[in-house]
């Protein structure tokens, strides 16, 4: 089951909570949400009807993203679980994504709400690597692969 | 030089024209626009302030978008030049990502505008193999390599 209140990207730094795509501070933004269901991170995002490729199909870019956001999300989930903490226990750590491959297995329809799942393959105190898909009504359109890495200190903004 | 009235995305058919990143018809979107600049392809755009990640840096789902359909772009427009015509002469074939790699080599920061390089690497009939980068200020900040094929004839929407 998903427990939708205790989304990784609602414990960012107030700092870095802005990304367009899952900042909760950014309000022309996506705000991408991340969950667990078990040993998966999951996320939902219904597009807009604008986000259209080839009319009725979902643009690859939206995808690209959310597959990318989702990372960084599943990344700090799964670094806190790491380290014995659940969602909500102190701030969530910032990851940046080092690589990004996406895999379009066939047309995403634009309409149906969209479903991003993570399982971890690598995890360690610097780098978090996942596998993902991405399904509408059920049928996996994508497939994704990320590289997330603890965001530089060097990014963070000066207060 | 460029010669921004010659972007191929400008000559894609008027019903596959809505794509959010790259369709002349989608006034919600980038309209993202592709020319020829010697063997290279190029698209420009600068972000709007909301496309962050960490402040003061563009957000990786952009990053991906430009470079996703900058490609299927830069694949019409090869297309057409190994049939010996130049963009604009005649309708531009409608490509589909199927699949995309991006490096982000460091953090792209959030003003200038950004330039898409592509080069060609494969091309056939079906499909155009391509490597990008993206760069701020002349400083290469993403790498990426789209595989593009010719858009599948069922989705073309009925007229």
């Amino acid at each position: 089951m998903s427990d939708t209140s205790s989304a990784v990207q609602d414990y960012y730094p107030e700092d870095v909570a802005h990304c367009f795509g899952c900042g909760r501070l950014n309000e022309d933004g996506h705000q991408l949400k991340t969950v667990w269901e078990g040993d998966e991170t999951v996320s939902r995002f219904r597009p807009a009807p604008h986000h259209t490729a080839i009319p009725g199909y979902v643009y690859g870019g939206l995808i690209a993203s959310l597959l990318d956001c989702h990372g960084t999300g599943a990344a700090a989930a799964a670094t806190l679980r790491r380290e014995g903490r659940e969602i909500g226990e102190g701030e969530a750590p910032r990851f940046v994504t080092a690589s990004l491959q996406v895999d379009f297995l066939k047309p995403t329809p634009l309409g149906p709400e969209l479903v991003v799942r993570g399982r971890v393959l690598e995890i360690n105190d610097r780098k978090v690597v996942l596998e993902e898909s991405l399904s509408a009504e059920g049928v996996v359109t994508a497939r994704g692969r990320v590289v997330a890495v603890r965001m530089p200190e060097q990014m963070i903004p000066s207060k």
